[in-house]
């Protein structure tokens, strides 16, 4: 057993936790909305570890060996805030500012504030996220702690259970869960209310060292941190039973509260209550304010550009002009390439390796390939934990199952993490395996978040390139769609490409439509340009390989030396796809255009049957283009 | 204990199995894809539930009270196939049809098969249906039973561990899951190989009845079985020890033969070496066929078209032209009505309800209302469950949740389900609670899927009235986007709605351009409409409730009478939004565009803060009508 803290620091941090009450009430009734009553029951937790266990320079949020702190029950941020508060980062000014558009104090932490670790609020993601920075710290012998903080009700998120068996098995003894059982959803009882012994066997069960402790006795907390510090081969979790609205009779431990400001008409009362309720800490006089030890120094690196060479490249024979590769293969060897030149590359899989072609890099650096078993959303939250800390993540699946990950990619996007995401088997043309295998909605999905680019290689030089651009883009998230048959090489090796570029294919004086495609579709086309020149029908073909951001001026000119016409044809669903980039960018220059796109539900048989059935093959190229 | 098989029973079960393996093999072999070892593990798990218990109408699949066997491991189905083929619901020919284009025989399971329950192969969602359909068979005090057999890779999935807990809580002890752990994922082991009792003591924490056996003595499986039937208040899990590729030397439990069906020429030699391995299963002589026994019979209901009216409605006062609601508590009074008017309405939350307002139907129908907790993948695959049933469930959540379940709603898409989703809180008007809680990219999301309908009301009677719709849509996904901000009603009570149609809302001879909106940015519009009035500029406003499918025909009429130019207005992002589905009905109709809508992350602030900071707020939408 530990030796225990201290009864003045004790009472020090009591005094602290009612200071971070208060200031919780305060500001959520200044901004007339939040979660007051969520944050009166987390208060006695976070004051522990804020006023007594946390490594962190101060100054530097971005210091690479501070603890991380992430508060996956997002509503509860002000009581985080007020902790800041109470450190000194942020003034009295700052906090009352919660939820007004200037301040970076968010609603729900956003990394605008640059201490929130992530971006959270959207529940079942932190552990994830948390699961990923330990990972860092283990992998660069870092000796921060990372601890996520969830509410009970969030535990039913199945993320929750992902990651936590994703931790066990990676043996990450640097990260505590810690869990606020205060016993009250939004709208009525979590799972188990107050029978926390349930959550504690669950988590028992998925190889957690487990804790039950009294979430408002500070002694017990810091005792039951100090046990997790030297706990060894398992990540621990301190099931915390608290009560909703702590401290204020009538509200505490009642349902009907979440969500609800006090008034402003209430609020010193509220605040006389609780400073009566807590006498003693009210009471209690702060000689020195806690200063969080400082982290073990290291020196944080700076990304340069990471450059690769396809001619240097020990597999470039593939990539000759008369072999044909698949992309997602093409994808693999970049990766590794990538991996090479920059020892921060990553690649991150959830039992696809040998599909998306993510065990070319495994291969030659294991140590940075984390496999996360069939577990998506985890794999993406460890994506955005090692991109917080500095890494450069590529996590690969097949486009339709990133899916499953959604609400976690949209909320890297809102987390500004820039997160690189490779989905393979895009589209009907992978055949047999049937609809339930087939990307075709990625695009959508993807695009829509802001910030994000889409690639869509056509071959294998393009999608070696487009990766090697995925690894330098930082602005938001970056989405390789690569396609499981192999095609033909389109380019020769010292092509170039940029995000936000597309290449002209064929092009003629007396071209009666450009067709616009990517991916199957463009070898489609091809396959139709030679079938209508036989025919004297001419046709420009362009390369759509950044389909977001679009090049919208070659676009136009193409298709203005092309009678005018556009035809895009796209192995994805018809709403949000290609064509729906292709509309937006000519809406207003008078071009006629024609969307091919998958409109029905595919089925599993080969693949050309497929491509007729979605009308996207040569045959139905053709026929659309002298119907145009 | 329960009276064991007969040794006869035994015999005949594993000649069944051995019959399973063989057809799985030749059906793949035949389509040279798909996963015959995967088939092997499962084939004496299959053989003793086809050909012992299963109580089934064999000439009626959707028979109310058959039980049912749904495959979440669903690349394993050529072995539910051949099970069918046994009980001569399909000949040899169609077996061998398998993952052919007129085949009904997918490469992973959909219900073009009508023997399949639900479409399985991404995984991970079996389990979640599976809880539907026992919660049906409570519901409506039916004896069938549920089966859902999984993979052990796939249970690293947090979307099963969801469904566990939800089953548990619910005590759905007709609901018996099987774990095919076979030890091997796609690209390796699984998280814990063979130890199974891992597994066990999960689903043990989660409040299962846990068995282990040996997923290949049929004996032990038949006896654990009928200990599962007889258990009560809990739901049951056979966690079956298995092999991959059971039965043939040098593919049995090794890595590297997932999805690799066996070639032709080898086709002879497998069979001899099973029959080999099987002798005394080969040298069985079958005497009679088993006749799965009969449920017993419940006639089925069909749907008729289900009405409401406003006007009759015990809430009819909150609709009256004075009065303002919010579109997401209009949607809570209609289903309140359609579940009054229809037995089968069913309403299920994610602890949102006093959100969305599902609260109204729970408080007139507790006996129809299903609290899934915070576990949104649960909550779609339980709507999907009861409506394979059956029943009309409508799923209600945050829009910007239901990102969580995006698989789940992907998937029914494939198994043509008519799911109802209500998508409350969209956009940024949300205000305060900032990004994470927005709906931004559920346009994108929902309209993506094939056959799926997107409708957006902006006041309390459309909103109404559009649920009502959305009750009577049976040809798959509907979605119902729903503002939290109250709005001021726009029509009166007699006013009809129709999927695929819009609202003309001002128009006159002289106007200078179309704005057309929906939601929050309607009301903006409105208020553009009148500033710029004063300033004697006119434009027409199209109501856009229907943003898929769209009215075509109304939008450009009025377009060409508002100078040839439109302006989309929509609090969601740009790409995959109501622009988008514009911009497609007119590309080709020489009308002028502007597409505006959400292009930046977002902040927590006040509503009127972020509206401006989108520039969709009445202001920016002035200024943007000028300039086109």
């Amino acid at each position: 057993m530990q030796k225990g803290l201290s009864e003045e620091k004790i009472k020090y941090i009591k005094h602290k936790a009612l200071k971070l009450r208060i200031d919780s009430i305060r500001s959520t009734t200044e901004s007339k909305s939040g979660h007051p009553t969520t944050c009166l029951s987390a208060a006695d937790l976070v004051a522990t570890i804020f006023f007594h266990f946390l490594h962190y320079d101060i100054k530097h949020p971005k210091h690479p060996n501070n603890d991380r702190f992430i508060l996956s029950k997002g509503h509860s941020i002000p009581v985080v805030y007020a902790a800041w508060k109470g450190l000194g980062v942020l003034s009295d000014k700052d906090l009352l500012a919660l939820r007004t558009f200037d301040s970076v104090l968010e609603g729900h932490p956003t990394p605008r504030f640059a201490y929130n670790e992530a971006a959270t609020g959207s529940l079942g993601q932190g552990l994830a996220i948390g699961v990923g920075m330990a990972m860092n710290a283990k992998h660069e012998k870092l000796d921060y702690t990372t601890y996520v903080m969830l509410g009970d009700g969030e535990i039913s998120e199945g993320s929750v259970w992902e990651a936590a068996e994703i931790a066990a098995h990676y043996k990450l003894d640097n990260l505590i869960a810690i869990v606020d059982c205060n016993r009250l959803g939004q709208s009525g009882e979590s799972l188990h209310g107050h029978d926390v012994e349930k959550y504690a066997k669950k988590f028992e069960s998925f190889g957690f060292k487990t804790y039950v402790v009294d979430g408002h006795d500070v002694e017990q907390i810091a005792q039951t941190l100090q046990a997790c510090f030297v706990a060894k081969d398992m990540p621990c979790v301190i099931l915390a039973k608290t009560l909703k609205g702590y401290g204020i009779e009538g509200t505490q431990d009642k349902n009907g509260y979440h969500g609800k400001p006090f008034k402003k008409e209430e609020l010193d009362g509220i605040v006389t209550t609780l400073q009566h309720r807590f006498s003693d800490a009210n009471a209690y006089q702060e000689t020195e304010n806690y200063v969080p030890k400082l982290p073990k120094s290291v020196i944080d690196t700076e990304h340069k550009r990471i450059t690769i060479d396809l001619h240097q490249d020990k597999n470039t024979q593939f990539f000759d002009s008369n072999q044909k590769i698949a992309t997602r293969k093409a994808f693999g060897y970049a990766l590794a390439a990538l991996g090479n030149a920059n020892k921060d590359i990553f690649a991150i899989d959830s039992d696809v390796k040998n599909s998306t072609f993510t065990n070319i890099f495994e291969k030659d650096f294991p140590n940075r390939f984390i496999q996360c078993f069939i577990a998506e959303q985890t794999m993406v939250g460890v994506a955005t934990g090692l991109e917080t800390r500095g890494k450069i993540p590529f996590a690969a699946t097949f486009g339709a199952f990133f899916t499953r990950a959604y609400d976690q990619i949209r909320m890297a996007g809102i987390g500004r993490n820039a997160l690189r995401l490779c989905g393979s088997h895009c589209g009907v043309s992978i055949g047999e395996d049937g609809p339930s295998q087939m990307g075709l909605e990625d695009i959508a999905m993807i695009g829509a978040i802001p910030n994000s680019i889409v690639l869509y290689p056509s071959d294998g030089v393009s999608a070696y390139k487009l990766t090697e651009l995925m690894a330098n883009y930082a602005d938001g998230i970056s989405y390789l769609r690569t396609s499981r048959p192999a095609t033909n090489m389109l380019y020769d090796k010292n092509e170039t490409f940029e995000i936000g570029g597309c290449k002209v294919l064929r092009q003629s004086d007396h071209d009666t439509c450009c067709v616009i495609a990517a991916g199957i579709t463009l070898h489609e086309s091809l396959k139709a340009y030679e079938a209508l020149k036989k025919q004297g029908v001419s046709i420009s073909i362009l390369d759509l390989y950044s389909v977001k951001p679009v090049d919208k001026k070659t676009i136009i000119e193409v298709a203005k030396r092309s009678a005018n016409k556009i035809v895009t044809v796209e192995d994805h669903y018809l709403h949000g796809g290609l064509g729906c980039a292709i509309n937006r960018a000519v809406i207003n220059e008078g071009i006629h255009v024609t969307n091919v796109a998958v409109e029905k539900i595919s089925r599993s048989a080969p693949k050309d049957d497929l491509l007729r059935y979605a009308q996207i093959d040569s045959q139905s190229i053709i026929k659309t283009v002298l119907n145009v």
